[in-house]
């Protein structure tokens, strides 16, 4: 179908500067920034604000719902990246399931390492509950790192006795900060973004000594029993395909109801290819039809 | 949702008698037809045929389409079940796709053993090629034994230069005859239906003291390059779930168009419970909804 557009972003990818040494934090935030920014759509307004004590970017498309809203937590190996770089994709998420979403600049790594991420997540969810946000009409997105981290926020507040939101929707989660899956070396050739030394980096800058195996900072590890209804999307030119599928994998087993989508030839988060790549409009079209069926189905009388 | 409905479900299945000595083949044919049996649903309309050298049974919904065609493949562990056993689900897949289905009645074992059934898939498959049907039109659904088939089908056809469908639905499928999942012992306690040692029974009339491993017998070993658009549903109380998460994990790597639905608290092949089940009726609709939009997508002129 799209297969020009594929091989375009591909090769577009592929032709980034590669230096020989990894630079330095700040240079990977400006250089991320630059490279990756798209400001929000057209018809979807952004406000600075605040949420669990951080710094948040609203999206309000026109016309929103006054009900639903949407907590977008963006991606960047817990490193880099903002709400601002991701304003793009997360207002694109917003515009097309007609939500309200508000996406925090949670603390990153390495001068806030974990569990500073997941405890700004859970403060940001947690205000959304305490100003009185009904959590069936409460749905998450998260790409990358910020889909690890939503699915973390969940777990966080499943222990602290939180309700759960009614839908998530991950695109090409980082769960698993071991970097244990086969596809780390089995995709480093296909994946035109990641070797599996830029997830040990990550992950070094993240947990540094700490234990990488534990629930809240890798999901794959976690018992997600509890957790709502998953649609997690990936590439298959990704090292980090196999943190999907085992991430579907564990929810399914833990009886969550999941879908796991897996689109052929294409690289980690290519929903941010919207616009120009046919599949990201249409997984994005996908992801929105099925947080809304789920906010949908929540307010609906439960059937007999 | 349909809590009562599934809790209902279990007990009935549990309440099912267990001998203690396995019965013979014949006895367990005869006992599986009288317990699955459900005709073909209202409006469709159903013919005795042959296909590929087999007797079948055709199913036309009342104002199919002409044009596109759905080849189902029914389970029953290779050794029992038919076209008649699965005239419901079968049936139920074409009403809902509005496609005229024919499903055969592929040869069991023991008496056929392995490779017969993939013998009887790829020769259907064949017989609807050369009768003209454009590949692009033409969709494939099986379910237990009979989507491992459909995948095994698919595989030789490739092997033997034949053009791929548009699209594969497979429900609960059996795909490793190893018996190798996590899930064959971690869900024997919450599966109603199978346990491992029913499995391991199945295998060794199919294939006996051959090599289990081989793709046309066990898919989830296969290289699955080239397949079409594959949507894979399965329950969360089933020793067979890792079949299907390593058959959709194995199709994403390998560059297949790839979904995959896990139902929490649901048995093997729950589509069999359309009419009684509120997520048989909505699974069953999304596997039409799949196969109907991989058949419009491709009659329609490719985009630019």
């Amino acid at each position: 179908m799209s297969r020009q557009q594929r091989e375009a972003l591909d090769a577009l990818l592929r032709s980034a500067p590669r230096p020989e040494t990894r630079p330095g934090v700040e240079e990977q935030r400006r250089g991320f920034a630059e490279a990756m920014t798209r400001p929000a759509p057209d018809g979807v307004a952004t406000r600075r604000t605040e949420l669990g004590g951080r710094p948040a970017l609203e999206l309000e498309p026109a016309g929103a719902s006054g009900h639903g809203r949407l907590l977008y937590l963006h991606g960047g190996g817990y490193v880099i990246g903002s709400a601002g770089t991701h304003a793009g994709l997360a207002g694109e998420l917003a515009r097309r399931t007609g939500l309200r979403a508000i996406s925090p600049d949670y603390r990153l790594a390495p001068e806030h390492p974990f569990p500073a991420a997941v405890d700004d997540g859970l403060a940001a969810y947690r205000e959304l509950l305490a100003a009185g946000a009904d959590p069936a009409a409460l749905v998450l997105a998260g790409d990358s790192a910020g889909g690890g981290l939503a699915v973390a926020t969940l777990l966080a507040a499943r222990a602290a006795g939180l309700p759960q939101p009614a839908a998530v929707v991950l695109f090409s989660p980082w769960a698993d900060l071991t970097a244990s899956g086969a596809s780390m070396r089995s995709k480093e050739e296909a994946d035109p973004i990641f070797a599996a030394d830029d997830i040990h980096a990550y992950a070094d800058l993240y947990v540094g000594a700490g234990d990488r195996t534990q629930p809240l900072a890798s999901p794959v590890f976690a018992d997600l029993a509890g957790l709502p209804p998953l649609l997690i999307q990936a590439g298959s030119n990704e090292v980090l395909l196999d943190d999907a599928v085992r991430l579907a994998a564990r929810a399914g087993a833990d009886e969550v109801e999941v879908t796991l989508e897996i689109a052929p030839g294409l690289p980690h988060v290519f929903q941010h290819h919207y616009g120009r790549l046919e599949e990201a409009d249409a997984a994005l079209s996908r992801a929105a039809a099925f947080l809304t069926s789920h906010l949908t189905a929540r307010s609906w009388p439960a059937p007999r």
